[in-house]
């Protein structure tokens, strides 16, 4: 183990409500070639279409992930001690125009992408994920995706706009982001415009999981059925609606849908990524207003830390 | 598909947290032979013995009802190309008169059932299901019962009075509103004023399914029973309490009780109602004030369209 | 006095935390040549620069609006014997594209002006004045403002744009919508980009009257000195941010400063338009998400009550 | 000084966090000939038109009342050296029934007259305030009224109920419980039903301070001549709304209305009782659920124990 | 059955919402011969290192235990037909000096034991559970130990310090105050400051049950087992830091950590220890201020109600 | 003006949402003699007698402190361009031992103080101003302290402890730390220990201001009196008590007292210290879960950065 990776400041070293409000209170950094994976987060919430706030979920999710602590105690996952990852901030909106913060987000990645290094991001709205996946596409080529979302974010367009929160997985599928065959949804629900909804996402090969299909199980075995769908080369995104957990667990996000998945169940899909070759994710969707016990912010904060056990290469003690 | 009906207004004509606030968007009508389900408002929680606040439930459902569009998602239900809905609006209570707004309440049902109009009634505290109960046996005669709830509300009086949020099911089954041998209580749990509390709606042929049977599983097999023990035919009144329901999905209600059914779980239960025939519904005891983030309104909403998905004769797409 | 004006539902027809939640639970209508004021709500919030949350404005400040009795008990006046007000529902904005919504609200706003519709807005960003004082120009000509919030809005742009919540007196007075010698700023304070930030209006001939002006005592005097400036005939606007308040009495709101103006001294300067020629008004950035009591929108009902009593032709009860 | 008085749990004895919920951490005690004041709790909520929860009033400014210390530093008074005090706990309602409820209230203080006892109320909505009136006017007659309110509380009837929050001043006026010509409202304001509402109280020779006449100034003039006015002898009681001040330092309420006093006023108010014959007070409309800090609760507390200190015969250090 | 036994104030001697604050509305009594169990409040939170605020906790359960009702309609348990049980009020800390609470704390529990009182403790961060067992040790030995918890708990310091709410269970095996072999640690989850954190458990023969092997199913089957290893004789003290349980059941607590037991789980766990021989237990780690529904308190009170029920001796009616 | 200060992120680099967490958007550093002014975090609240909470004022005084832009628009001061300033981050207590953190807290300034930084420091509780005193000390001799609090805190012990939140003023007295007769307090009041409480302060010469003395007027009048009574050599420490102002402007507060200062009067007193030697400042006991709003801290950014302000030396834009 080389300890010449950044460490997380330690909790005797600094009270957890002291010290800086990085992320995993990591070192701040800016982009460089030394990184293996950068946290990164994305302020936006003017792409979203009920409850807004998502803007402040970057500062929140780093404010309570000042309570995970550097090892995974189910995986004994060690990213810390595998990878050089570091707080790079926030990307730097123009708050008052979407087609222009879309078009930041895709600069940003791709300077990131240059510098080849991994990108772990913290939203903001689900927006966010179409411009680095176009950025990261030009890298890695069309992607495999994992998308756990309580919506299917496959509308044509919402007002007219073709690109904001829901809509973004159309783009993708479009523009040949991601690959249909090689695409889960997980977590699907709730009530929508037609009831043939879910069907655009089928009839591109993407593999639906509906809630329901879900409720009262571990996902263990659909983590298997999506590794085999997915094999262990072709690179994998893994984008995360926090509204697809239920919102007993996350009830601090914008368009919260009942019946959704347990935290447990969120942690297996992360962990169940473990073994393909993911080469990017995200969490998406908090809203701190929402959320008057920081305990969305929380989760979405392990949630993240798990993600990054799950980046190929991350060690595991034993 | 009749077009004819009223529809919700849709998400990209009036963003979701602008347009009136009526339940599902909705058009207002008044109560008349066009209707075939009223969805109706009760403001009443002076009924209730622990904390008050559901007098605001109507409001705060109809706010949050804004996010519910017009198709289930699991069952492809589209009860807009079904049947002529309308938000009728609230039952003009008596808020200083616990009596008299009971007597208001089953006038204005016995009104609504002269119209032919089936209620799907939002609370509320509990004790609005008596009045409605009786408007409605008028009609239907004694009538099965499917209660989802925390508490079995079959004390015989509390402070003396015999109509309150603790007493209706007695009151029920004594008037022969409705059948014991037709009647299930699903979600029961907690303490009691004696060990032997829930026995009496045992000895009145109640089906009582205590929280601890539900727990770790699917509900699908007790829906069959429940459907096989009350047949196709016999008129159906689900009354459900948000309180059945754990307090993790639903916090913001006046007496709440550990440990009970998941969102999951209560949908199965009206899930399972299809294919009874199901006459009139309610939602009660979602109070505001307990709900900062507004999750229990929206929850709530959902059922309730959940609730519209099993009235009989609802289309679903395939 | 004529009774053909629509009145507000009665406290004791209906329970105030009942029926419909339209403002001042006046009937909703459609804009005609029939209404004298029409309650527009524009639910905007991405022109907002730090906490968002007030597109939940209209909605909220309509669901409080409900205590609002008909009478004002300190002026007397009586806006429902004197005016056809209706609530008009609001302006079904594209939420994801802020250019477009400002061309949307200015749509809305000549089709109201041409109906000869005097406009009460409930906001929103501030963002929102700015189309709204462009179609009242159309009618109007150069127009008074009298403009309460704690920040000038005269930024030459923000992140690039030139139309946000930070830029719109810049740009009214630019256009000529508003005159700088008929035009004040009440309760400007706290922190600027530069030192000389509010100079830039005061070098348009505009009084600017920076809070601590107005500390510990009454505004009479200064509404009176402002009625003596604008003049019985001038148009006036009145543009009112509650972050003009102080956050103790307004605390929903997006951007709050320390040390704004009481409540009273609110309610001092709407009863002191009462003389001149209001030809519309706003309240704007009540942010809901940040105000859990709900008092704020309470008081933003209020407020916007009291501008209701300084249109021109009020009558006043003797 | 006799330290036979009850004392306060101290400080340093137990945390103020930790030891009994009492009231200023008195001891409990039952009504007996021993006590000169008792505080008790009237949790009824009932009675309310608009907002509930005040049944928590009681147990939350109980609650918060630990930091009250025993001695006044504006006053230097020192009503634990001067009485005996005790908290007598709370009358058992029917909550179910509020005419019920009325007559339960009236029998509870009609024994605690009947021990001679003072009473320091704590609410609960303001109808308590009705039937607490008719006991003490068996023993002291037709008494003078301070009573601070944002409402004048008036009303003939409301949904044809002539005993709720709304009404109860004009049946005590018309029951001869108190005299017109001593009777002062302090704080009325905001909108009525119509625009001579407070005029009826001006036609009983109540003498009506609207708020407007308050603002900006401090009310020891007023209280000055309200003392002139009901002399030393005549049996005085302090009924005092909380929303008779700002929603700013009591937004815990269920009624609140805009620009209302400030505390120091309503300090002013109560410390300007000191030289009359006050035989009673409450405090009422504390409403929790409405109050996530907890400081309304605190301030009523306080407010509470500075009626203590203007109770005749309270000591004063020097 | 004796009636000898304290009682419960009755709901319908009192509404739920009055009466006194004692936990489940029972006499408050000193320590005396005459209890069988001793409900004891211990609010201490300085031993905690991440959020503050459970030194509220004894006063919140305590107001929510206000719903709990006498008799366990799952176990037709009746505790309060078994035993002696009174609410004997907080322990006296000095909140400036954590050793020397604990000090305090293992004074009060010594003289617990000297009237041979079994105690049911509500925290209070669980730093307090060692001075407890420091107590216990002294009358029952080494002890077994059922310790549900997100955290192991057995830092060997922190920040130097060698007690507080992190290294309790490592002082405890120390010091020989419980025996590995009859001890379980059940909801251990999330991160640490190494992956072999919980291995040192292990390692002392300690029963290590992560939460992983918790999900989807019922605990029935592990407190079998539970109940195997200890044996009925063995004294037994429960440890339930409500932290084991998830955030969504339990989101006021200091150091919440995602994917943790349900409500029903925990309930299982408790009703599971029914038939060994429990000497003492608490609940610990409830902080109010991040609990706004007030729910953790409400369970965190039913839970110390299903502790009375797994005392030795408790009956069962049938 | 020299442009080589630091300088805050401005607004239109980076949305206020986004960014780093520092305070005023201000780059981080470490103590250097290269700092002419440090903010400082001091996240302690273990000396806190009644609700904790402070140990996250830092970290929210920060996260608020986004609003703050560079100049003063009342002062027209310019901090930012007369010194060098840097946040340098959180003391690293001992959250478990009070006695420790105080010394730790003391070796902290002493080495600030070696490298002639003056502090602005950020609580945490008052006891925290003792051991930044000690340090003072012995670089400025007995300094005049400007105290504004609702609490004189020079108690003689709590629970036997001399250092914690309550005591600090009165060691500060006896250590000659401050001068009694170049010391005020300011907005003491409500209640005490004793009548006398306060003497005990007056007897040394300080200059007590109840808030009474307060109450409805401008503080200028008496900030000159300070300003004369100090003069403008003796180095002047100013401590600032969030609880000093009423609690409707500061509900996020520990120990919060009704009818105290207003926003405008804290104002006034921070800007009244300019022409003094101010040569350190603290803003203590904001506690985060009180304040749901934020605004408390937004408050206490705000009267940080007016601190700043009236450092000498701080440049004024004409």
């Amino acid at each position: 183990m080389s300890r010449s990776f950044n460490q997380p400041l330690g909790g005797n070293e600094m009270p957890r409500f002291g010290g800086p409000g990085t992320m995993f209170r990591l070192p701040s950094a800016p982009l460089s070639d030394d990184l293996d994976i950068a946290i990164v987060g994305v302020p936006l919430d003017i792409g979203t279409s009920n409850r807004s706030g998502s803007r402040f979920g970057p500062r929140s999710v780093r404010n309570e992930s000042v309570l995970v602590r550097p090892y995974g105690m189910a995986t004994r996952a060690a990213p810390f001690d595998s990878f050089q990852i570091a707080d790079v901030g926030d990307v730097p909106l123009n708050t008052f125009n979407l087609k222009e913060s879309i078009r930041i987000i895709e600069d940003y990645y791709d300077q990131l992408v240059s510098h080849d290094i991994k990108p772990l991001t913290v939203g903001g709205d689900h927006t966010i994920a179409l411009p680095i996946l176009r950025a990261l596409k030009k890298k890695h080529g069309t992607m495999a995706l994992i998308h756990v979302d309580a919506h299917a974010d496959i509308n044509d367009d919402m007002f007219g706009e073709r690109e904001c929160h829901g809509t973004i997985f159309r783009r993708a599928l479009e523009e040949g982001l991601v690959d249909g065959n090689k695409m889960v949804q997980i977590g699907l629900r709730a009530t929508g415009y037609s009831a043939e909804d879910f069907d655009w996402s089928r009839n591109q090969g993407v593999r639906v999981v509906q809630a329901e299909e879900c409720w009262h199980k571990s996902l263990e075995p659909l983590m298997a059925e999506v590794r085999q769908r997915i094999g262990e080369e072709t690179p994998v995104y893994l984008s995360f609606d926090i509204d697809g957990l239920d919102p007993s667990v996350a009830p601090g996000t914008g368009t919260p849908e009942p019946a959704g998945l347990t935290a447990a169940q969120g942690l297996e899909i992360i962990r169940g990524c473990w073994g393909t070759n993911v080469v990017g994710a995200d969490l998406v969707e908090v809203s701190p207003p929402y959320d008057p016990s920081g305990n969305t912010s929380l989760l979405a904060a392990n949630l993240l830390f798990e993600m990054l056990c799950s980046f190929p290469g991350c060690l595991r003690r034993d």
